[in-house]
């Protein structure tokens, strides 16, 4: 059993795909985290299929995040 | 009785489908979740009717979630 | 009176239609609940006016549920 | 000073027309409630500009009702 | 200072004005309310630009109300 | 550090401007408020691009508030 | 590990962007927030492609907000 926070405690310092309610895709490296599921991500790129957009450091309220990957 | 959060139990090391909100489908193997349905899959698939896109490990917040399916 | 969760009970391993926030509707039959109105259902289908999909054991989340009958 | 759910009680067994908030207008014979305001109704029938709809007994979610009126 | 409740107390027996989430506009007489703005209206009458439709008496869910004004 | 609780505090008895979640802006003078930004306004003005319209007093619910800027 | 308030906190009186769900930018100072991420900012700027416009100080709604990023 990995239970979903726990996963986020291991993805620590590494790079995640954060899929966001309003269809935006976006890559950092995770650095922090709560237990409501907000994050703090750095070297955040928001990604669509036509841009790359640099965001830097990141404070995500995980109520608008529909799903996390492991990069 | 089936308790939901015991179908999910019995789910566990399988593969599993689900619906979110937002109408994807993903499919992958469920290797964990949590008191409010958030979910750990692995080797998670979205698939649409035109296409298949591979995800790899995925969290999936609960309150994302329509519906879950056993495969 | 008849407590909304009383009439979930009563209507354990019979068939119910539950209408769902997205519009769909889904038939089946209830094998179990919990206090926050998510649902097993077994030898579930969905049902639009264009077709019928055999959808199997479902775990529906009570927060997209608009409303249950009883068939 | 009439409270909301005394109002629900007075209304037991009783004609109630609800308002959800997909717009759909529902009629029915109100025999349950809870807490939450969620309902049990019999003899319900869905009523729009176009066509009435029998639905029979029907369990409301509470969180999707947005006004409630004795007939 | 007049705490939101107490403006609601205070117009107990009056007529109000609320507008709700799907921008219909309801008047008629407070006859009731609770903690959660949930509330009764007597000879409540729904207003739009176009027309003028009679409700009676209406159990308004307070999640659903955007604005309350006194009359 | 200013709580948005102090500055709502601070802001009694002065003119505040609301935007809603329906886009709608608020302008009036504030006369109370609760622990979830419940607000009252009085001499309350609504604000569009084409038109001004007197609103009096007014409860607003928290919730559909997005930013509150004191005028 | 860096906490999402703690981020917050070390960005107290500094420029940071918001986010907003319904899309708006804002760039301003922070100069307060509480614990559900309610944040009050100073010289608020609303930042669309096409114009700027000044809001001056602004209290924002912490369930409003999407993403956060220090300047």
């Amino acid at each position: 059993m990995v239970m979903p926070l726990a996963l986020l405690e291991k993805s620590m310092n590494k790079n995640i795909s954060l899929l966001l309610k309003d269809n935006r895709t976006l890559e950092g490296k995770l650095t922090g985290y709560d237990e409501y599921m907000n994050m703090v991500l750095e070297d955040t790129e928001e990604r669509t299929s036509e841009q790359t957009r640099r965001l830097g450091v990141v404070i995500l309220r995980g109520n608008n995040v529909v799903s996390i990957s492991p990069l």
